[in-house]
């Protein structure tokens, strides 16, 4: 069976209006199989997750995984975090939803934030949105100098390396929805009130400049897709592929880690005679 | 139905040692059905816990609630994380696991690093141990002075008090076991390598202290079970009683709440039309 995640990742220059949303690469089945076998998928990740959560306690262990989400307004980042990150033992997983920076934020430079909440060890991390923004709205509402802007590229390649280095592994994931799944998805929300709440009208301001939005995207997963750290191109125009994808892929990262359970750091029979006498 | 919370709550002078720890009070039913109703129990917590996010998003609610975990080493406080705190969606979910003390923390009142993680409105929070230990092992290990333990007990009280009075509920969980059950978990640690890594040599040295333990349980459940956060007395004996007991009473808490979904604060017909022609 083919990686998933080389399946999905993406290298070079990329064309998003080519590539359909609704596409369903490497899943053999339809949407009730993927639905099913979601909560297997979910077995072996708590099991693989608890690997490196043991380790991350042991102290035997540098391991780490990130998944970064990015993508479009309604592309799924949330159901992601509900469908997929509520797969793993709670215990083991840290969220991160990065907002617009705050004051304080934005007096350091862009990765400053980033970086105080990357994942210790024995842990997964779940970025919703990330450093990216800084390359994306940063780029497309001119947030920052056309220079700054440049130099970020290069600053979020190399800040990524590092991560990589310490012993982190990255799972970057854009969520890839057409600007006709987002007008469908908008309108459900302005269809259905258990969802106005997801509804913000600047998501309307935003949409308005969906084609340089694409094009930040596209700068991004030419620029910043390298072997330490690939973006991964996740068709999400079907929710179900789309959990089923990132679950799969999450699955592939954590097994390769390859951990053993951590030995004892203490006497075992001693321990156990000293235990039958209390 | 009776509220599980009000059967397992407790007031006045409570004997632990008189309660039998794999009592399952309110549940009829036997092992297997108590798992089956997990995930039935699951989906109503999601719908609930639904509401309360989103009125925590939209700024309409100052609700939030805090599961407050403690009891001795392997009452299974890692368990009810993976298995009831799992059964929420993350992103609405905060889980905060105190160890001891650092310096920095020991530099200031008790309860500094406790207010700092309380729950944001629309959040579950989840305390795995709290500031129930500087009562507790501070009482046994006489970390503080005599006076100052005693201080704490009210200070606690008026603390979860403002908690209380800013929206929060409290949900505060003593995961009660025997003596003997805490020494088969040992022993089962002890004789499985994919277990090592939960057990640690200072375990047996807390456990030498058991009576002292228990009265000091007995003492905060006394003077801490109050009306505004009573404390609950969950037997741990059997864990998927543990599991079920604490789902069920998540459960009663989020629908006491009795939201609604927020309003739309939006001109829902205009939006509609502006999406129209996008």
């Amino acid at each position: 069976m083919t990686d998933l995640r080389s399946t999905l990742a993406t290298s070079g220059p990329i064309d998003l209006a080519s590539r359909p949303s609704d596409d369903t690469p490497a899943f053999e089945g339809k949407k009730k199989d993927a639905q099913l076998q979601l909560p297997q998928i979910g077995e072996q990740l708590m099991q693989t997750q608890e690997l490196l959560f043991a380790n991350g306690r042991a102290g035997t262990t540098d391991r780490k995984v990130l998944i970064l989400l990015q993508g479009m307004d309604t592309s799924g980042k949330g159901g992601t975090l509900r469908h997929v990150a509520g797969l793993v033992d709670p215990q083991g997983l840290k969220i991160t939803a990065f907002k617009a920076p705050t004051e304080e934020e934005r007096a350091q430079d862009f990765l400053w934030r980033i970086e105080r909440q990357l994942p210790e060890p024995g842990m997964i991390g779940v970025f919703d949105r990330s450093h990216y923004e800084d390359v994306l709205i940063g780029r497309v509402r001119e947030l920052a100098p056309a220079d700054e802007i440049e130099r970020r590229y290069d600053a979020i390649n190399d800040f990524e390396k590092r991560f990589v280095d310490d012993g982190g592994v990255l799972l970057k994931c854009f969520l890839h929805i057409s600007a006709n799944d987002q007008k469908e998805r908008l309108a459900e929300r302005l269809d259905d009130p258990t969802k106005y709440w997801k509804y913000n009208p600047g998501d309307l301001d935003e949409r308005a400049l969906w084609p340089r939005y694409q094009e930040a995207y596209e700068v991004v997963l030419e620029r910043c897709s390298t072997e330490h750290a690939p973006w991964h191109v996740v068709p999400a125009g079907r929710k179900w592929y789309r959990n089923w994808a990132i679950a799969t892929m999450l699955g592939e990262t954590l097994a390769e880690l390859g951990l053993d359970w951590p030995a004892a750091d203490f006497d075992v029979e001693a321990e156990k005679k000293r235990l039958a006498t209390m």
